[in-house]
């Protein structure tokens, strides 16, 4: 893996949570392959496919705004394995994503903090998850 | 904006919050354009100009170290926007900067969380801030 | 310092950190040259060469384990110095990092803020920590 796609790869985690964040759900959703899946435990199912991740992306941002906080999604340490084989023509990330709560007129907290791996793909010209597996810290492994 | 050019920007963001959390306030003030503005609801008024940042960061650090604390910049999720025409020959960033106070001696708390939108130029051969607006996650939008 | 280089030294504190606080002990202090130093106020006396980094890496996810604890590194700020003449071949970098600690079933808090300065050089073919000096922001300088 060179290094100008690490920089490209960089881009493609700040611009996503920038798009979730701020209620781009469609946009949120448009980072997946069509038939990306988002596996995590903390909620029931995996998410697959586009409209379903957009639904997931908007009930993110929704019930926030109903708790009358500001969610973010902080992205840290994103590191593209390039001392594996991956068995498909990609790229595999590990990274730290913390969730931060914000109430407004009060104070942040840390919501959760857990770790992604994921399977990147070129879709449609450009970087795309094809799978994301969460796990959380609080969670027995 | 090609990927070397995001490589620069976040070699930039991240001396950038090194200066201020430093105290080298000149330094900071520097990292805009001679008549660069910091719009931000934490303070009563836009800081413009050289002076009056390199003022506006000397008191920032000051501040702190009299309220026994040390006070750091995290910036994350350094977003390049490249989806949208500039109205000027520079970059928009969008980044997430949270605001960490650490009492000597005590404990470590996320002070506030906040976004960054900057429109950068090019100013004497370096990236430079031309315009800053934050936008803090507890102030209703 | 080109951004090339920038880019593979982001790429080394991302997969660093993953090491680590994954228990992957041996592979952390192959991050070190094999004389490589580490510095801490957190710890009674600097870790020096391979085999006492790989204990002290070891020593440190046990205990978090112990404590029904998962602690994580969080590196921000990666500020790879190219203001300043080298006293050898290599970079210097100063950067952020947060511990944060998790207890299983519980919450998420701050463990420490913490800056590095490390002195890299090319060890091996690749990147590697030849001295490392940890300052805790809890600490009176």
């Amino acid at each position: 893996m060179d290094t100008p796609t690490a920089s490209q790869i960089h881009q493609f985690y700040a611009r996503q949570s920038h798009l979730i964040d701020s209620g781009r759900a469609r946009e949120w959703a448009d980072t997946f392959t069509p038939d990306g899946e988002f596996h995590s435990p903390t909620y029931p199912e995996p998410v697959i496919g586009s409209a379903a991740l957009a639904d997931f992306a908007a009930g993110f941002h929704r019930r926030a705004a109903e708790q009358g906080e500001v969610h973010r999604h902080v992205i840290t340490n994103v590191w593209v394995r390039s001392d594996e084989e991956t068995p498909f023509d990609g790229a595999i990330v590990e990274a730290y994503l913390q969730v931060l709560a914000t109430t407004v007129g009060g104070s942040t907290r840390v919501l959760r903090m857990t770790t992604l791996t994921d399977h990147l793909v070129v879709s449609k010209g450009r970087w795309s998850v094809a799978r994301r597996e969460v796990r959380r810290d609080d969670s027995p492994a």
